[in-house]
């Protein structure tokens, strides 16, 4: 048990970009109940003093982990090519602003796909580390370009985050407790073979989604469920721009 | 250590009923990590035996739980009273399916709000429950109804069920990481001065919101989102019945 003073100034024989970037792959192996220090400095090849001099313990890890990644969805954002639909307005401000945040939710449910344990992590730690800040202030600024209340920009920014990393945790889950040697399509047929087995009159619906169900790609699943928010926002700031005239 | 043979006929002291709601009142009280079944059988005053007549262990226990949650959520979907935006259509089957499916996501998240450690909960285990495919096939159909293509009916579906216990799951996780003993007014103050520490250049936007979220409630900020989807929903419809003239 390292004692509290091992954050005392001591060499640390690591960097703390090394350190994340080991950590990173550990929890992209094991998940994050398969990250422990201990072993994070065994795979280092090092002593947990490293560790100790740039965190407190496991949950501190897994905060700046994932402050890691999301810095990484905050750069791929910049370049980030993802084409919407097209949008009921061909205002400039307001076909930047959504291309933006499009680009912007994408990047970091890239990165949640990348890495299944990151969606449900950063549920559980909301939006407390620098990085989590810059990625909320940038699903907010765009929201402000196009003319939305105070309010609105508040409920619209608070929306997409929630709505990306929900999504994202909702299907990380799904393939957390598959088995990664059955190939997806099996999985799949699966489930669907459940559903199939349910009352067809209760579940009529559901039946008639089978085929949905089989052929669906998470991306485009994705990124369809966005686009509705971000018409949704179209909406509201060609609203406003009525109301201002 | 319950052997297997425990599953085989035993008098069961308790009903199903019982025990989920004598659970359902544990993980109220002490999270899911607080549910154990040897304090589950204390409670009922029982023993382990008519809990492990009906359930294999914990993991089955808080589906049931979960499953049960869902179920309310469905009957109260049927009487709730939420009174959506005006939409941009007066066709009538368009309002009475847009008015449900928010009846729907409204009731499941007052779920959510009751019972906080139910939406991480969902999140994990995904729709393999009764209720929930219920709750599926609750939001689907009226998505059929307004004549959605097949794969819209299918991205709208989940679309809405991920943001519903997406959202619902980061505010619990707030809620959850709090101390209950302090005033939410206070908590919310807090945050709001780590914000105004940072640099105000960099994150202006957040900056202009402190006010905003000090005041926000958590049922109008989940409804505005729900509203932009469902906005978004029915832009596809009436896109679709002009395709159709």
């Amino acid at each position: 048990m390292p004692a509290k003073s091992s954050k005392t100034p001591r060499r640390a024989t690591h960097s703390l970009e090394q350190i994340l970037s080991t950590a990173i792959e550990i929890l992209d192996r094991e998940g994050s109940k398969g990250l422990t220090l201990r072993r994070l400095a065994g795979e280092l090849g090092g002593g947990l003093g490293s560790i100790y001099w740039y965190v407190d313990g496991k949950d501190e890890m897994l905060s700046l982990a994932c402050d890691a990644l999301v810095g990484r969805a905050l750069v791929a954002a910049e370049t980030h090519t993802s084409d919407g639909p097209a949008l009921e307005t061909d205002d400039p401000v307001i076909v930047e602003a959504i291309g933006d945040l499009r680009r912007t939710a994408m990047a970091l449910f890239d990165q949640t796909q990348i890495h299944p344990w990151l969606a449900p992590q950063l549920h559980a730690q909301g939006a407390a580390t620098p990085n989590s800040l810059r990625y909320w202030e940038r699903l907010g600024r765009p929201l402000a370009r196009i003319g939305l209340t105070p309010t609105q920009q508040f409920n619209g920014s608070t929306a997409l985050s929630g709505y990306v990393t929900g999504v994202a945790a909702e299907m990380s889950a799904q393939d957390l407790h598959a088995d990664p040697h059955r190939p997806k399509a099996e999985r799949l047929d699966e489930i669907v073979s459940q559903w199939l087995a349910s009352d067809p009159d209760e579940f009529s619906w559901l039946h008639s989604m089978a085929d949905e169900f089989r052929r669906h790609d998470d991306d485009e699943q994705f990124a369809a469920g966005l686009d509705l928010l971000l018409g949704g926002l179209v909406r509201q700031a060609l609203a406003r721009s009525t109301d201002r005239d």
